[in-house]
């Protein structure tokens, strides 16, 4: 495998931007290539593939068609938790939680074939995290989120400030976050902000992620100035 | 890692003979390590770990240590589903059905460090099966039964004589057995059983795989003579 791990990290935080996690229950039907197509459209610059009770068999050919429509756009393509699946259709990356495979295990498994992002479960974790092997983190839930059922209590805006005085590597806040609450988040120290809802359960998915990358492009361009 | 595939293949028909399969519903509050190790003393040659909704983390732990218990005794350990909770602890081998990664990607990722099982959903999955890169099958269900929800319709011992027919490789009947019926699957020309609720579910585990391994080997000494 390449080292996409490389090829990526070095704009890393660039690519975190707007990042759009999937959802079949929320997205009304419609197919994971539309979805995500329609975001890409709108600006989404990283998309994960969020599917857990997928028959992998499926999986595999959807994760393969969806690698090559974020290929095509120069778009960050990321597979949830299933280190198998992602290393098959070689993903650009995997994105793992503290009840997946630990890091250090992972990051074995991989090598630098791609990159690995981790939602640590407290702020303890976020300095290991590096150094056992992430290269980004996905923290919250900032907002109160009704997305993922175990996605715990809201940390707030402050946890991305915390975050930031521990690293300076690419963080992305995520839970709740839609254009109207978005900049804070930047604002406050993350590189990005993930979301489902806002972009993949609205009438309009192109809209609704142009309008986030609007407000979060505006916001890293006050932040970073 | 180490040509676990060789390794094991030599002589796989015989360590399949007793196929113990682990769920923690069933098991009464027992951990998985005392499960394995009464199906063990029991007469177990193989114990596949199955339990899908694992928090990972807690499977690496758990799989490693019943990778230990099984390697002390030279049984095989069979990872369910997970290819990369497999290679993470290097088990001997990882069992596939028609619903996970498919058989020419996951031997594409484990290449000959273990042994690749696979349930087929039909006849005419078998043959092209092991020319995918399985080692063995498990075919069923053989007779009904409440352990898989997802298990199906029986194809009744007739399915056993049918797949002999297409295959000298190894393969298992599961599905509803336990000692009072396992002689004629092994007389229709399987080469083990695979077993869950007859022997996890039992008060006296040990006692139960006891009695399945003698009904088996009798069978076997019956069949092959």
């Amino acid at each position: 495998m390449q080292n996409a791990r490389s090829m990526w990290s070095e704009r890393l935080a660039d690519v975190l931007t707007v990042y759009v996690l999937t959802d079949r229950g929320l997205s009304g039907g419609l197919s994971e290539q539309d979805v995500v197509r329609h975001a890409i459209d709108g600006g989404a610059t990283a998309i994960q593939l969020r599917w857990k009770d997928a028959p992998m068999r499926e999986a595999v050919s959807i994760a393969r068609e969806l690698k090559s429509i974020c290929a095509e756009r120069d778009v960050l393509f990321v597979i949830n938790d299933r280190i198998d699946l992602a290393m098959a259709i070689e993903a650009d990356a995997v994105h793992l939680g503290e009840d997946d495979l630990p890091i250090p295990e992972a990051r074995k498994l991989i090598g630098d074939s791609m990159i690995l992002g981790y939602s640590p479960a407290d702020l303890d974790e976020v300095e290991w995290a590096f150094e056992a092997g992430a290269d980004y983190l996905g923290v919250g839930p900032v907002y109160g989120t009704s997305s993922k059922d175990d996605a715990g209590e809201a940390v707030g805006i402050e946890r991305m400030r915390e975050v930031r005085r521990l690293t300076d590597r690419p963080f992305v806040g995520i839970g709740g976050i839609h254009a109207g609450n978005a900049a804070p988040v930047i604002e406050a120290g993350a590189d990005g902000v993930a979301v489902i809802s806002s972009v993949v359960a609205q009438a309009d998915i192109e809209s609704a992620a142009r309008s986030l990358r609007l407000v979060v492009d505006d916001a890293l361009s006050r932040t970073r100035s």
